[in-house]
Order: structure tokens, then sequence, then C-alpha cells
């Protein structure tokens, strides 16, 4: 029992110790688990409930604007890899061979999938023909395997993660770029209203671009400890792919011509941005669109009004199950200050106890996970209640992350105040735009450009580069970065 | 053009030779497409639309009962597979196997994933503790790799297939028993409410079980060759895997125990049925819940009318692309015929055919996919129409492949008439139960037991087995077996 009660409980403070304090409480709240392959981990159902709600909605959304959904081979011929990567300098992810299969040798290694340009674009060559067969608007929700952590962290740096795989082709330059806004905003729609996570849209440098790509977009993220974790992107790959694997079309004037393509993803980090963003000392905060469970009822009695409370908390859970996600949990053994501690570990944002007290008042006392307010309500009220309450939560989630994300972006035009604040948030400085301004500041600073953030390019007009005072081309992000 | 045109016509018949016709219209109708690795297959959107339907509306009745969603990694270590043969006799499947990352050698081999027992039931063990922790009602979307088939065919004998794995951990073999019910009945509702699919249910026999299992039920199809496929199944495990990976609870009473367990699943393997059954010499057919497009509206226009006919079909359109996925082919380089070609190569329900006479008259001429039959409706009872002939055509689907069971479905009390029967059907026969007398029906007439029909094993009192003609203790399907 003892063991068990410590399995909801934290030693470590995320405000100390956020690495110890995030390792803690993905495994203690039963969020995830590591599993027997080193590096690679167990969904258990509270992270794949809202991996799957973010799925379903990115989705649907993908849906509406023209996206189709398609599924590519697992395995990848080697060849592939070696030819992507004789066009696209510098791609060149670890990956995991498959050498042997049943009892015989393969003759070609295969690579278990770390992104599928080769294997769909190899099939893209054979589909498009002429400009009717374009655009071609495919996306894949897949798992992908990359072997390239010494570390890994459950969520944040795994092996296998889950992501959707966006790639499109068109026929003009102008028809794929127009596509970057249009999934942009998706992302960013979902982060804000799913995961109630702000981010900063901008491109990324020539160096930290997708070596395949012409353009790279990202949205980034910062966290609680003043570092920046990179979310959602979209590349713009031009004809780089097209010209590997031969996607040519018959335009309307007559003319052979390679298509323009880009990818994009969104994946299983999200859910590790999230913890960390949000999380307590007490363990998860979720969302509620994100929580299977979104409100726990928890009875609070003793023997001689045992049935009486747990018939009343039955009936409050029956108006309630229909619009809600609840859990009763009358689990007779346990304590409702040990339920207090295992609910408030697991995140869920609303928790309604129910004594006597609430019994005779015809009421229950709900207390929000995100503040601890308490709160007793009158039960003809309740639906109405937890309707907003649960709104409330979600906005108060989402408005703290984006003080925070304001309060701890700086804007500075000397390198001095830029190595001060570099760790503790993101630095938006001027810059050249050149890669050894970015190399330098990197080396003496360990701060990289996140990236250029979108909204406040017009900044740079007439100001100095932080690192060499040259003529300013950039407003850029710089940041330490997960 | 000549080269293309043919993409939309089949050489093979149904009739003459199912197999080659299967081939030519799962790729010519763009349902699925070959891959650069052999035996692993491309789910274009069309199959990729109705396996996802499949899924979610699988999914959502699996949640009603209440098994939840989990992920679990992609790959196994080699102990894990080595720990389940050694526990479960006969049970090897062919792996593909890793055994380089990166740049260096693995210390262990890795499987990737041919079913996740052992990797789901290693952290089983440590998460069941008492009785408080059952039953665990898991359920997994995934790909899974089987090297096994020396011959793959698309969707029927892939290496990679999609399918949901279910496990579920019990206090007891009375809960572990009644849940095969509840899971089979989601499965034969899901085959015929979204595949059109009927299918016999029954326990398998010994020789046939899943080795792991004490009893295997499945639900089979019936194909128009006379053949039957394996539909989806439910696995009774006991206590196998968890004397095998230690999954012990400490009960009410104090005692520990072992559980016990049970895992089912339903694949892509049934869209392969699904094409089979339902497809014809012009093409697929597809159920309309499983169409990514259930309405194609094909304009007829000359170059005087073109306008009009054009505008009035966008407005027909445009009133039904609410309710109905819809498609209007405005395509102006292809005749009406050869669109009519393609749409039924593609498995369409329902035509919309629009010319001058319909704009004058405020209708459009409906054909539907499964009979051909036309038929001219006024465009202000169109969504009332159509959504009548969505459901019958899907009901004709049904009945005619019911029908078409019921019909080749045999009874007999002599090892003569199974014998002339075998190949064109499915035989109930009596049987004593021995290995003996299966495998000798199997040896002379290639015709293995397909189950044990659950539905007339009333009948199998007092009749004699058909080989051995000792007292008969089942009915028998024997069949010639995909």
């Amino acid at each position: 029992m003892e063991a068990e009660q410590k399995k909801f409980l934290l030693t470590a403070k995320k405000s100390e110790n956020i690495t110890e304090w995030y390792t803690q409480v993905i495994v203690n709240s039963e969020f995830v688990d590591y599993s027997a392959v080193s590096g690679m981990m167990v969904y258990r159902p509270d992270s794949y409930f809202a991996w799957d709600t973010i799925k379903e909605a990115t989705d649907r959304m993908f849906k509406e604007v023209g996206v189709q959904d398609v599924y590519f081979p697992l395995f990848i011929p080697e060849r592939f890899l070696t030819k992507e990567s004789e066009h696209v300098k510098g791609f060149s992810p670890e990956v995991a061979w498959i050498t042997h299969a049943g009892q015989s040798e393969l003759s070609e290694r295969l690579a278990v999938r770390p992104t599928s340009e080769t294997i769909m674009y190899d099939s893209f060559s054979r589909w498009v023909r002429s400009w009717r067969d374009l655009p071609i608007k495919f996306n894949i929700w897949a798992s992908v395997v990359r072997w390239e952590f010494k570390h890994p962290t459950p969520l944040l740096r795994s092996r296998e993660f889950l992501w959707n795989e966006g790639h499109s082709a068109y026929a003009s330059l102008e028809e794929a770029e127009a596509e970057r806004k249009v999934i942009l905003d998706i992302y960013e729609k979902i982060l804000k209203d799913y995961l109630a996570l702000p981010g900063v849209r901008g491109r990324k440098t020539d160096s930290e671009k997708f070596a395949g790509a012409i353009a790279s977009y990202s949205i980034e993220h910062l966290m609680p400890d003043g570092w920046v974790l990179q979310g959602p992107d979209h590349h713009s790959d031009g004809q780089n792919f097209a010209k590997a694997f031969d996607i040519k079309f018959l335009d309307k004037d007559g003319a052979k011509k390679y298509v323009f393509q880009n990818t994009y993803a969104i994946s299983t980090r999200e859910l590790g941005a999230m913890v960390l963003t949000h999380g307590d000392d007490k363990g998860l905060v979720l969302p509620p669109k994100l929580a299977r469970i979104q409100i726990v009822l928890v009875p609070i009695y003793n023997d001689v009004k045992k049935e009486e409370v747990l018939r009343y908390s039955r009936s409050v859970n029956e108006s309630l199950n229909k619009s809600f996600r609840t859990y009763l949990d009358d689990r007779d053994e346990y304590s409702p200050g040990w339920k207090y501690n295992e609910w408030e570990m697991k995140g869920v944002p609303v928790r309604l106890e129910i004594g006597q007290r609430e019994v005779d008042s015809v009421s229950v006392t709900a207390v929000r996970r995100d503040t601890g307010k308490k709160e007793t309500v009158k039960l003809d009220q309740l639906g109405k209640f937890i309707t907003s309450l649960l709104e409330d939560i979600h906005t108060n989630l989402y408005m703290k992350a984006l003080k925070f994300l304001e309060s701890h972006t700086y804007s500075v035009s000397s390198y001095d105040d830029l190595k001060k604040l570099v760790g503790s948030g993101i630095v938006q400085s001027p810059w050249c735009g050149s890669d050894k301004c970015e190399a330098k500041v990197k080396e003496e600073t360990g701060a990289k450009i996140t990236n250029l953030p979108s909204d406040v390019q017009d900044k740079a007009v007439g100001q100095k580069c932080i690192y060499c005072g040259e003529e300013a081309k950039f407003i850029a992000n710089f940041a330490k970065s997960y």
C-alpha cells in the first residue's frame, strides 16, 4: 500500500528540476510507460486518448481543405535512401535496418520508415502523368522510427513516435506556396483549441531547415524552463524530390514539367510540450478536450451514510455522463484524500466532492485542477456550470501559457543583452542573415535561431545585426532549444 | 490516351478467372497499388477511406463496451518471442528482424511487431497488482508485419497489414468468456452494416485455432468462387500467456491468481473480401458507407449548351454535397462514356447523368452501380431519393451475398456428397471431433474445417461422423480456404 501510495507523489519540483519532474510526472500519472525496447514507449489510455483526439480533429480539418488520407509501406528499400541522400545533402537519419526476414537474409536491406518521402514519391512518379493528376494532397497517420537519441525521453525524444506526414505535389510554385498558410493555420488552431498551447510561427534559417527543403516553417513552443521546443512544421521542397524521383507531368501548354512539393507534420511530441507547459507539482494538468476523464466524482461517507451518498453520487454521475466524460470513483479501500492525490496526478480537469453536506443541500463541491478553486454548485445548475467551467479551464491554461510566452520574449539590440537573456526565454534580435553570425552566436551562447518570427519581420528595417553589426535583414528568435 | 483508356478496362472476367480479375480490378480501379517492397502495398485514397471508416465505426463500438485504445512499441525483443514459443507450441510467425540501427549492430535482435501479445503482457505483468486493476480491455490500431507469403496478394495476403488488436485480462474465466459474444456481435454488425458482408460464426477446431488459445472463434466469409476466407476472430487464451509473462493479481479473497486473457482482431483483409464479393466485370462495387465518393455527377453537353449544363450540374452538386460525398466530373478532355467506365471501375455507388434533357425537365438521371438500373428523378425529390437509393444499394449487396452464402451452404451426411461439393461452397457435415478424421478429409479433398458453425450445433445429435462413421459431436463446415 505504501509503495502504491508513493506512485502518486512527486519528489521533484517543476520549478527546481524540470527534467526530473517531467520524468516522474509522465510515468507516475500513468500517462505513458517505458517498454522493454530502449527508447520506445507505451502510450497508456490517457496519452493515447489525447493523441487520438488531436489526430481526429486535425484530420477533419485536413479533409476540409481537400487532403486525402493514404497509407504507404512501413519499410523502405535502402536504394531509395541512398538516392535521397545523393540528391538531398545532409539528409541521413539514423534508421533501423531489417536484414533478415523469416529464415532468410534479404538481398537488399530495408529501413523501417523514418519518414516516407522516398517510398511515396516512387509511387507519385508512376501516378502523375498530366496536370489533371495534380494537385496531390496526401496524408499518412503513421509511426516512424529514428534511432537518433542517446538519451531518449518519452514523448520528447522517442525512437518511435506517431505523427501525420502530409505530402503534396502541385503544378506551380505559387500553388505549392499557398498551402503553407492553410496548413500552419490548421496546426495553430489545433494547438490553441485542443492543447491550449501558444506558439511562434516563422521561417527556419537555412542551417536549421529540413535538408530537402527550399524553405521550412515551424511553430515553436516556449517551455517553462525558458527553452524552446519545436512544434509542427511545413516544408517547401521545391523540385528537389521531383527531380530525384522523376515526378513529371504534361502541363496544359504541352510541356513536361517537374512538380513542386511540400511536406508537413505534427507529432506526439506535442503531448510532451503539453505536459511541460501545463503540469504542476501535483502532476499533470490536462486541457479538458484531451482529458479521457474530464470529471471525477469522489463520494465521501462514513459507514452510516454510505448508501445514501453513493446513491446520490450515482445519480449525479448519470446526469453528467451523457455530456461529459466522467468517472465515479467508488473504490472502498481508498480514502478521499488518496483519491484526490491520484486524480490530481492524472490531471483530471474537475473533481466533484460529494458528502452528506452535498446530499442535504442538493449540490456538489466542484474543484478545478488548474487553480484548485472550490465552489459549491446546486445540482440543477450543474450541467451549465461544468460546460462553462471546462471552457474556463481551457482558456486559463492557454492564457497562462501565452502570458508566459509574451513575458519571456525579449527584444534586444545588443549582444550583451542577448547573452544575459539566453536560457530564460526567446531573445528576438536583429540578424544579418549570415550562417557565420548564426553559428558564432550558437558557439558562444548555446542559443540557436529557433525561427524568424513571421509577425515582426518589418521591425528589422534600419537595425544592425546583433553579432556583426552589419545591416539586419531579419528579426531572429534566439533561444536554447530542446 | 489509349494506354490510359485501357487502365479502366478489365480483360479477365470474374466468373472465369477470379484470381486474375481480382488482381486487375484492385489495381486498375486505383483502389490499391504495388510498392517497391515486395509483398507490401499502397493504400490509395479509396481503400484507405474504406478502412478508416471501418476502423472508426469499430472503435466507437469498442468504446461503448469499455475498450480503451493504447499504443505499444513497433519492435519486440527476440527474447520475448523465444519465451512465447517455449510456452505456446506452434506459434512462430515469420518475422522481419532488425539487426542494425544507425551505424551499430544491436546486441539483441528486434522483431517488427507480428502481433503484440508479448510486448503488451510484459507491461501487464507490471501494471496488474490487485483485482482492482482488472479487467483490462485494451486495443491497438496498428500495422503488423509477417513475412509469410510466397505469393503475396494485395489485401488478402500482404506482408504488412492493418488491424485492430484487442487484448484483455479478466479476473475470472467466466468474465473472459462473456467477452466473446460482445466482440463478435460488434464485428458481425460492422461486416453487415459497413461492408455488406454476411459471415458464418463458429468455433475453430483445435488444429485450426490460434496456437496460444484454448478456444478460437471466427467469422468466415464465403467467396464467389466457393472458397472460404477467414474474417475477424476472437481467441480465449486462458492463462497461457499469464503464466508465460507472470501476470498475477491479488484477488478479493487474498489469494494470488493468474489472469484470464483474450485477443481479437479485424484486419484490412476484409477489404479484399469486399472486393471479391461485390465486384463485377466492370470493376469495383463499393458499399455506399465505405465509398469515398458516393455520387459522381457527369454533365453531358455540346459546345452550345455547355455553360447551361455545367451551371445546372454545379447547383445539383451543391444541393447534394452537404449530405453526401459527391464529385462533379467536369473534365473537358474526356467523353461521358469514358467517365462512366472510369467511375464504374472505381465502384462509385451512384452516377448522375445531367444533359440538356435533364436541365429542361429540372431532373437528373440516376444510375445505380450495383444493378445498372436507370431512373429519372425530379430535382426537388433528389435528396430523399438518394438517401433511400444508397440504403437500397447497401441492402441489395448484402442480400445478394447472403443468398449466395445460403444457396452454397450444403448439408450432407455422406462422404461422397462432401467430396462432390467441396470447392463449390461450404459443406456442413457431422464430425466426430477427432483430429484424425479432420486431417484425412483435408488430405483427400483439400477441404479444411473452417469452423464449427454456432447456429447448427444441435443438429449433430444422433448423426454419424462423415469420415469414420462414429458418433458425431459437431456439425463442421468443410471448405477450401483462402
